[in-house]
């Protein structure tokens, strides 16, 4: 179901989707021995959509690519029982060992579905370990960022770690469903960490954050910086250490974490090291998402409801508002077509190319990888892609 | 300006008001030596609010009552010169060091209120330091919660460490200007210290979230549980570690931070340690606080808009909506009256008193002290205020 376009040996981007089917385990007795086994019919399904845009080669985003969907669908099925529940059971057994167990349960508002959102979390770590048990043992290099769309019992759960982004689009609305994770947003995170680890930086960066790297004029000076706990900006007197690389370095799409990487939460580059140091990046570096819920059953989707799922190469240079005229514009025109979905992929991709067929010339050219997935929720699990 | 009722010995809430006057600093050459004295005639003023809810006996919260407007005014006089420039400058004298500076200072959208924002945060750590030192130098002992409101050049600003809470109410909108630290909300930070950190729970208790505290027949089960990198739960199985006491145990208002403390955020509490143990609290406590900046020139206040900041006293039996509602019917029917926002404030406290003279009988009865400022903000600085 994906469309392959503009692919070249240089891109590091990678995709995957399909049905997830999630099998349940069934307990016994035999022989006075309990056993455990996982039924070989599908129990649960629903759909995945994943893309991962790789940094430092290719290898990270392919075995993602290739991995995340088993982890996910291990630590679903690690979990399935409680999640057809109505109320996820304090113990999975199901055996209720307090009779006051369901209330503790119901007081800190526990649902199925954070049960989803906490198996898409350890399905991205255990992936991450994955990669990285890999990647060592056939000498390769390094990582990737990762954007999951999945659909189960009713929900849309987006897990975001990187820098790549989804929105919701509707006639009359466009709602982010995702954040952004680079060294900009997540500034004091890294930032706190080096000042509980000082001696992450050995002594080759600052901590601290100013409006330009300061040189040796600006020594004596009371300079604008913030530190870790701050959110607002104050001056302080320049010192030589101030003098150093700062951790996070440079503006927007030119932000980098210790002056090498661009995203701040992602898979793989646990060997990644500054340049000519020994200095590690996997420790700034988070493997966890952040998973977004939205309630389809609620949202009574129509027809050209559409989630776009796309990596950086596509926000750069069309913002979430002109994504949003686009589709409309290109949908309704084109209500016949059983293919509209992944052509509105591709023409989405198209508009940053700029391509003289591109039907708008809104937004810039982008010269990094595009990846798009366009998933119609009216069917959900119907999920059309190009990239 | 403070109006006392219903204070006892008891009473750990303490409350702050008046002007607040910043000075700017000069700067002179006198036989070829730089000098720079604070001109004593005020430069710039404001106006400032302040709540503080004590634990473990008044006297963190008298020393920040006595002292935090003094931090907060030396912190916003040592960067007055950057708040008054159209942009803060990159240098502080205001000299130009490179052409590009103001280039970068746009570029990173540092403006003037960062300046207070970060002055805020600045003094809510100075004035900790300060009790920490008086307290140990007295042989004195507690915390207290900080809630700040200033306004400053036009814009209100609303610093917030600890379980108070300020909100506008307007005629059609209720905004929150705060949100609270707790155990709870900051969960995942808490956690993930002790997990930086294990040796600050000295092997009594478990980082781990559960539904209720494990016991010895949830050995073996598999049962519900979260970590620091999780928002969404998952289920493990229950060792002899995680029968220990929780970090954080209980629910809402009885949410406790190692047993011991309801909140996560203040100042004080150097010398606080859990109970009959060496385990020290003060490491899982910010005393920075989050500050919200609210535009008033933009808001153009109308007569009977007015900021409302309490002690949770008050929150927990009357929600922001309930008070709104309170507000609302109040003070249209009091126009004439010079003293409605004092009188506004002392009928929010006695409606959580169910005094018989009460206008309303809403929400429940409060046994926690209670403080609560009114501020007008049609005319700001005319705030009136009961606790």
């Amino acid at each position: 179901r994906i469309i392959n376009a503009e692919k070249s040996e240089f891109n590091e981007d990678q995709a995957a989707c399909g049905k997830l089917c999630i099998r349940r385990f069934e307990f016994g007795v035999e022989e006075d021995q309990e056993w455990l086994t996982l039924c070989p019919e599908e129990f649960l399904t629903g759909h995945y959509w994943a893309l991962f845009d790789g940094h430092g080669g290719p290898a990270a985003a392919i075995l993602a690519a290739n991995t995340l969907h088993s982890c996910l669908r291990r630590q679903l099925e690690a979990v399935v029982e409680g999640m057809v529940a109505t109320q996820p059971p304090m113990h999975l057994s199901g055996h209720c060992i307090r009779p006051s167990d369901p209330q503790f349960v119901e007081e800190k508002g526990i649902r199925a579905e954070d049960l989803v959102v906490g198996a898409l979390e350890s399905a991205f770590q255990e992936c991450d370990e994955v990669i990285g048990r890999e990647l060592e043992a056939s000498g390769q290099v390094g990582g990737c960022t990762a954007l999951v769309a999945v659909t189960l019992q009713g929900k849309l759960y987006v897990a975001n770690a990187g820098d790549s982004r989804a929105i919701l689009v509707r006639r009359d609305e466009v709602r982010p469903l995702s954040s952004e994770f680079t060294p900009e947003t997540e500034r004091q995170r890294i930032q706190q960490l080096a000042f509980l680890y000082p001696e992450l930086l050995a002594g080759e960066f600052t901590r601290l954050e100013f409006p330009r790297r300061l040189k040796g004029d600006d020594l004596g000076q009371k300079v604008l910086f913030r530190d870790h706990h701050m959110s607002g900006w104050s001056y302080k007197c320049v010192e030589q250490s101030d003098l150093k690389y700062p951790l996070i370095h440079g503006q927007g799409r030119q932000a980098r974490l210790l002056g090498t990487l661009a995203v701040s939460r992602g898979l793989g580059d646990h060997q990644l090291k500054v340049l000519d140091t020994n200095i590690q990046l996997k420790p700034f570096l988070l493997s966890v998402p952040q998973v977004t819920v939205l309630d389809m059953d609620q949202l009574e989707p129509q027809e050209e409801d559409v989630v776009v799922m796309a990596t950086d190469g596509l926000w750069d240079v069309l913002s979430s508002e002109q994504v949003a005229r686009l589709v409309r514009s290109f949908l309704p025109g084109n209500r016949e077509d059983p293919h509209r979905f992944s052509e509105l992929a591709q023409m989405l991709i198209h508009s940053t190319q700029g391509k003289d067929d591109s039907p708008t010339q809104e937004g810039q050219v982008s010269y990094d990888d595009v990846s798009v997935f366009v998933i119609p929720l009216h069917n959900q699990g119907q999920g059309r892609s190009s990239h």
